[in-house]
């Protein structure tokens, strides 16, 4: 805003136009939606839409609204039937659907990767969905990642294998599920930020996750912050804007 | 009752006195507690009197009269006061108090302490009272145990120091608050039943325990069974009986 | 780790072999799985999976490189297609489906029985399956084992009759829902360890199995140890580990 | 209010009288409370004031007015402190303080003592205070009872020399903390109706008394009904409503 | 048992008899289900089966054998398909299925219905399942009833047209879910017990019952006590209960 | 009732009349259901049905027996299959079904619109279900609307093109679910009533619309009060009614 | 924002004194506290200090800003010494301690009272403190208010002598605490908005007025909006604003 | 480890050596506690120790152990006694106590102040004390720190005046209780990543700081990672080292 009105007094734009670019300019109302182009700007984003919720044509109304103008698109949590509606419109055959994730994603713009490689570290097997939202989430904000899968505690040797691996990285992502002891551990080993998400891997008293987020917020280690129950998405933004301000301060 | 049973049929008691012994023996109404002497033998507990909600002077003459019979005797969660009040009694001189783990001890009749070592591990220094419970209720009951404080996962190399003598021990006991991430890890570490003691320590999201709790119960390291949050006598009974088990056996 | 030094200041191993050895061994990565071949030697236990949250695909993959390794293997939580699935690899003949425990066994190694039979005490019919998993589990262990079922509280009669019983177990499994008393009545009979299963048997307040998961928790009889909600695999491991230890000794 | 179109229409008292009453008769309203004198008619209750949350000086000014019209009256969860201030007024000298219930008791009208006895059951000492709360409250409703103190499932021989005594009460109160289980015991030996009331007592996981809320609205023996955490008071009243309308119907 | 032991003493019966009769006689072991027949005598019930969690088979077999000794039968929370398979075998063909109660009804002895009604108040129609379920089991239990539905207190009059037959009661059903503050609003109009049913209709905050069972547990009018969420049955056997008492001493 | 008895004072009706006119009048029973057709008079109210929990012949029959008095009838939370077995009646012909808020609507009585609008402000897209029963409640109670959606927190500029017109209202409804954040920052730029609707929409910790709950009632803007989670229909009566008192005034 | 932009644009103000106002004016920065001295413009509310996290010198410092401006002052939840030291200060001799209400209140500004009365009603004597937030919230808002106290639904004729009063109101504040369904019952006779306020009176399974607030939103009676535990001011400002709006109006 | 083995297999040390180091050097064990040197050359981290749960002693004990190794020191949580207890030895006269942040400070080693600035944003005055906490913690950690207090979502206006500052900065820690709103709508300002920290200011269903919690875990803005409830430390910490692996890009 302070910007606008010191264009205003610049004499760079005048009022009538300030007042309609603040109103009408930085989203589009579609109705049942308002999308907001700003965000790709102000916040360094792909265009994400978030699909639980909303109807497969809603979402197809609005990934084609983000997509014509040229942008990635990043739709998380979109069942098969979204693609497959998607992709009948034959507008975007450089859509893919990926399955684990549960995510459909369209590359249009070149992405540079980063040098750093961010590590994805899950508990088990079960957490890979997560896992790979994260990876899909990251990857399109530019960032290169790596899948560490299956090293929960209960075995703490095949975590010491990575432990050189993690140690170099700037910002690591964990995910377990069940009593989400890795977190704090993997905290407990490294001198870079955890990003840790929980899970709802588990049965009974896991809670449906909540089990995992109690201990990951009570995490002993400090340097471990968490996302929301199962926010691979979540994480991977947080971890990208990290390591993207890193390396955007070479 | 079926041993009470075969004895009136083998004609070695009467029937009148059978009906007695089974309404008046096995335990000693004193109007407001109802002692059950027969604990001892048939659980092979030492008498034990659990405070909270008992006034001073309950628990003193409930001490008193477990005491009289010449049983060792532990009272759990004792407040100083109460130790105070059943010392100016006079009447059992050896009995004494615990601080850290707010017991009253007395050790009357000799106890022949085990061959093998409980190992009780604690995540955290803040850990030591309910540790500390659990130690003095090993030790009435005959074993002996060792303290290693201060090891959580936070710093994995702490506990990696103990492993050798873990993997030695027939049961361990582990302590833990926050996340409790302990229980988990030593699980995964060694070949014997540990038994997981959540605590109320530390804060917010940690729910006075809950953490540590749920984290416990979800283990994905198998062999770990959980009592009670802070429930360091629990814990002790439990590793006891186990080991008594395996050393009543050679 | 500690012997593993040891045998290279011994000589016995050359420190290249000894690093290969630390990373490589004791854990095979597949991608999306990291399988621990070293935890059935380091605790005992046989090759075990947890079903939930994987793909047929993956579970298929993991049975079969470790049944391929000639272990004994337990899937747990399967739905009788993932067993279709690894049946039609017409690879492990031997492998059967337990309908009620809902687990895949494999039995290629001998298993010695255990001399002492571990009591499986459910209070309801509706708590069979946990029971089964307890049973299956427990055995695969080299344990034998004895199903007492439905002989809940409400009708103490039922449970008496088997007093004898459990008085000469080593460690019993106590499975009960709802409000989950049976096993403090069981502990304040016995001398020997119990470990509760609560189940998510029951309706409203129950809240699918917190009633009787706080009841065990808060048991007024000591020595009761709990584990997860409908974990007959947890209690059955941990039971298992009691008695071996307790067998051993001899 | 039909009674009163009823006797409008028989022209025993008109109609300004009749709004009038409806309007003013049945309480009185002391500005900061409401008190409801038509209910002891209506539902044969004593006056009973529960105090917390009341100003000392409240309590004391309802008290009086219930007293002055030379009704019983009970106070619960009364402080000491409330009592002092009601007996510096000296006008209720037979008004006394019950220490472990908490209660303020004038017996001012004659009460006829049921022929029946009401057993009040609790599993432990603690639960004391809460049974004394029970009983004032039923023997100022004219119920006797008995007291039987301290019978938890721990320790079953304790309540079994009881039963017979159970079994032939029209109804029985009980009282536990911890896991509750003692109501689910109780119900399963009896044919009468068990009011069930948890109580705080315990620690960690008792959650203040929810542990044994669940267990016994969970209970699996049938006609277990189940009043507030701590509330002697409503198991009193329930239990005498039951007992009067049965010595009623003779 | 103190039965036993006096008819043992008295020659009644002898020793070895006796021993026989506890052990064997009042239940019978199907393997997978222990058949309290004693119950019916003990508690004055019929034979129930709860069905969750049972297999049809099981259920088939359970109530076979309760049936085939002349018993009437109630089996709860039955699917149409487990009432399918019974009628199937063509050996009751007197067993009814009450579809609003999801109940299996088998009258086989004659009931003498009770000289008094017990009102069942609904606060809504969909509270109507629990409420077939607590009448199906008070009937089959030899008491009449009386089903008011659909008065909750966001209409209060339609409650009131029904004050007068409430107040001569001798125990009421009071069934509700959402806020469930009918309980209360019927408590405080009359001087019998009330035994509250909170149900699982709502939405949203009403956790799935959790709203209406916390209304209950702290309702202001005292004479009020709860059973588990949508337990009908359980409020139909305290109420019959009581009611049974009440009618036999005349 | 007071009008009642004033009548019958005055000699307008006779007493037989005014207790025939308290006891059947304001409602009417259905035997599953008692119509209350009084509230429409007394609370301005359209008639309402919600459905769930009432079988599809239930639903019928009341909206059947409510829409034959010539009324305006709103049935929520529907599933199409009720509107379906309506519409096969072919009593109703103008009731239409509102997809989006899964209503019926039965507009029969002319409905004068209001003067002012009542905004209905969105925090995402997935809201709108609970934004179209709230409009469609709305507006059989005689308000206009406008629906202002997908304005969340996250991009606040699309909010603040709005804040004009939401300055200008008399009361505004936002519904927001995952966070709930924008009913306190929408509260914070008005000065008339908030009414806030919490949505189940969002994952994990957002437990099925607790989060958005706790939010709006702990909103650190004043004026803001709260309804049930997804209760799109309390909030359009809600605001329906201060807004009709509003413009009532004039 | 925009009015400002439009100021600017017609010239009454330049551009530097539009960003100087737009950053400095509507807020004053005491370093510890953010004045927003623009809500009493904006939202129509009086200057209000929340006092709890606060320390003395910090509500002492706040209030003093905010009076030296000659507005209005309210500080809630304050306690005695607070007050205590605010008139150390003898700056503000007009302010008053409301002991009840637990605030501060200093009227320096002449408030016209509003026509119509909010009447507050509370189920029991121990609401009162809320009750008198509420009041003297709404008071200093301009708006008359009459306490309706103790008129629980334990003794309905209490509350049915008031229906004629509260049926003439625009909008009425209901306070209850335990089972809070006063709000329903209030809800159900009148046609105006109710602003309803669980209050922590209570024990047990009231969990803190949990269980009033669920009571309250789960309400079956329309028209019934909720703000948070004890927030008696929040519903005063809610109330205040509707019958601002109302009489605004005219 | 590797390090190590490497070390011994170039001949730089030898295996004794090597053994000896790995299970003395990293740590050092007072008995109650374990004091683990090495994190502040694994972590980056100073020297912290968590006060709550330790005794006086205790803490004074492993602070001068600490501090004597010449290291900067930073101890949580502690009451002000323990700093008495501390400054009595007159061993570290640099030390000082932060009241607000409740932590004891001792700088023995140069800081190197950060370039950057770490904004530490407050929605209220009340959220200071955890605002002072994360601000002590950062600064230790060598990183500059702002504090913005104040500016909570009810008045946006507050916050706008900061945003400039707020996109320029790498890293925000944001602190909010109450509905926690402020996280996310600052996180939808910025392209950085938000750490947020729920404080337990509030009252009533704020829950001690769940309902921020949840609400910050539900963001809709992406980019906002949580730490436990109050957990300035926690924010301190992650903040840093997020900044650290910043400059240390350069």
């Amino acid at each position: 805003m302070k910007e606008l009105l010191e264009q205003v007094k610049s004499g760079e734009i005048d009022i009538d136009r300030a007042i309609e670019r603040l109103r009408h300019l930085p989203f589009e109302d579609l109705g049942f939606a308002c999308i907001d182009h700003h965000r790709q700007i102000r916040r360094g984003f792909p265009e994400v839409i978030y699909c639980p919720g909303k109807t497969t044509e809603q979402v197809v109304k609005i990934f084609s609204n983000l997509a014509e103008k040229g942008n990635n698109v990043l739709a998380t949590r979109a069942d098969k039937e979204v693609f497959d509606a998607l992709a009948e419109t034959k507008k975007f055959p450089q859509a893919r659907y990926e399955e684990s994730a549960r995510a459909i994603v369209l590359e249009q713009k070149k992405i540079t990767p980063s040098k750093s490689v961010i590590p994805i570290v899950t508990a088990g097997t079960a957490d890979l969905p997560v896992a790979a939202e994260a990876k899909v989430t990251a990857e399109i904000m530019g960032q290169r990642t790596e899948l560490i899968c299956d090293v929960g505690v209960a075995g703490l040797h095949r975590l010491l294998g990575h432990v050189a691996k993690l140690q170099t990285a700037n910002v690591i992502i964990v995910i377990a599920g069940m009593e989400g002891a890795l977190a704090s551990v993997v905290g407990g080993l490294v001198s870079c930020p955890v990003i840790a998400v929980p899970t709802s891997i588990g049965s009974g008293a896991s809670f449906a996750g909540l089990s995992a987020l109690l201990t990951m917020l009570n995490s002993c280690a400090a340097g471990v912050a968490v996302v929301n129950i199962d926010n691979g998405f979540g994480a991977g933004v947080t971890a990208s804007l990290i390591n993207k301000k890193i390396e955007a301060n070479k």
